[in-house]
């Protein structure tokens, strides 16, 4: 009866959305990272110019958008819908993104985790017959975020080891309904889980919870186990909520410990002085359609889980005491060789 | 072979889903307006005994979502998916709201176009067979947006005769693959519209083109014409924006002047000193979830045209001098006497 929904919380595609093309566009720090020659654009700097750091990280979710589109042999027109977020106040370089690109747009904001969440509505409009062709992007910019979550970067704040640095990305993805490139089968979207934290400064310890229950209910609604995936790609948790989230995972009989990774970890290298890894909405979706697609593409993963992890707090909720709950959503890719 | 889609931008339900349960509840002054009677609960202050007005706004959400479950005989873990926006930063009181249904969660944002936009999403995830019971929600509260987007209430600033009053109230409708009840057979996505317009004291007149646009389209799309509609009802364009998208759409060879409705204009009084109409998310939400679907229910509307309007800027946008763009999404919902 519900004949594309397995178990309590995945979607199961019945004609599985192809990622026929995606886009990466990162700022310098980024660039400089062992990941930087993956990336489609590299920023000499991040404000491109612009007059603002908002309309910078506009500009990079607009140059990823149009970019994935071109890669995937379209035009832009022919694309029928466009789902994306960002961290700003209102998503608005997704709303801009969205006005200059002219495609019917649903805004979506799931924090970090807003990437996956476009990714597994976007594959069920695809899969269903809705569209043809869904454009699928998020962004974030290291001033942008920080002067709105935190402090402005003049203001030159210490930050704590289990700080995150958010990253200047842009990725955005093309799912089609036919063509050639990695496929999407599954999505298990996420539930919020709270535990209780409250420290802004310590995202990882907040998120690892969800991302670990979402991995846990994937394999129980699609019946795949550890080894049926080459790489489980959590984003942002990292160092610290890597571990703890593995530490869960482990303890739930699920021990991933050699293919569990994660976006925030694997985009920047330690000595760059990132403290605990990168995050923001444009991390893992940089870090899938810039890095990981090419090793899918490259037959080197034959299929990939990517858990995409939100925060889902704002500066207000946090002042006025509340905790910080996680999410997190999990999308099975694999490349096109991999049968069934 | 993109068998749900018809035109350019319509999303076409071969398996119509069914509005098996509604829920509205609103603030004292929602209460006191025209449409008073219509909401399920009524609140008498704004405040609920909470520590802030944003916790308040969290607790309206979560009440309708837990209202509009119990009226479609459902238990909360029988709904597959909640898919839910408001108008704060970061979503928080869906968020909130996510955590405490603890159902998996799509968070959405198009400003006061957020329930359209989810009624559009839901409806698509039902037809296809993704969910069996979709929950939507979106919510708005006058101090609290008055606060996050112009002045706090106390600084008591001017408000000029273009300006909203942000509507204090939350809507909640389950959409259910199978049940009695009104049913969604299309849903028009909107593209993001900019006239260039750039105050945030006249979001009627910013808003007014997406509206046209998207009903222009939907008509297009659908071969639907103005009479097939018992009521065309946009939310929440104002008086000053309604005037607007009716004389555009009566130059673009659609005069629906006699069936032009909006849900800023309808639910308050003009006595009650709203200037141009309520706004909102919630605004529209709860006309439709309290008011119009009972007129649906007693066959009192036989066809529907729900238009949603969203003002895509933030305070910081504003600040820096970019302007204002609208979208709208348009929902076909249908009593359930009426046939195909």
């Amino acid at each position: 009866m519900v004949a594309r929904k397995i178990g309590r919380q995945t979607l199961a595609f019945q004609n599985p959305p192809v990622i026929t093309g995606t886009a990466s566009v990162v700022g310098p720090k980024e660039g400089d990272g062992p990941l930087g020659r993956s990336f489609d654009v590299v920023k000499q700097d991040s404000i491109l110019g612009e007059m603002t750091w908002e309309k910078a990280e506009s500009c990079m979710m607009y140059e990823a958008s149009l970019l994935a589109v071109k890669k995937a042999g379209l035009a832009v027109d022919e694309v029928d819908l466009f789902l994306g977020g960002d961290l700003l106040n209102q998503i608005i370089c997704c709303n801009f993104t969205a006005r200059d690109l002219s495609i019917p747009f649903f805004g979506l904001y799931n924090a970090c985790a807003t990437f996956t969440e476009g990714l597994a509505l976007g594959s069920a409009l695809v899969d269903a017959g809705f569209a043809r062709h869904v454009l699928v992007g998020a962004c974030s910019h290291h001033e942008t975020a920080e002067r709105q979550y935190r402090y402005p970067t003049e203001f030159a704040n210490q930050r704590p080891p289990t700080a995150h640095w958010t990253a200047t990305a842009a990725g955005a993805a093309v799912l089609s309904a036919s063509g050639k490139g990695p496929r999407i089968t599954h999505a298990t979207v996420g539930r919020v889980v709270d535990m209780g934290l409250k420290d802004p400064n310590d995202m990882g310890s907040c998120m690892a919870p969800a991302a670990a229950e979402t991995i846990w209910q994937h394999f129980q609604d699609t019946g795949f186990r550890g080894e049926d995936y080459d790489l489980v790609v959590t984003g942002d948790l990292g160092g610290v909520g890597k571990g703890l989230a593995g530490d869960l995972l482990a303890k739930s009989g699920y021990d991933l410990s050699d293919r569990l990774h994660d976006c925030g970890i694997m985009i920047y290298d330690p000595a760059q002085g990132v403290n605990a890894g990168g995050s923001g909405a444009g991390c893992s979706a940089a870090v899938f359609s810039g890095y990981l697609v090419k090793r899918l593409l490259a037959g080197e993963i034959h299929r990939l889980l990517l858990v995409a992890t939100g925060s889902l707090h704002s500066p207000t909720s946090y002042q006025q005491g509340e905790s910080i709950p996680g999410i997190a959503h999990a999308i099975t890719i694999q490349g096109e060789e991999v049968q069934g």
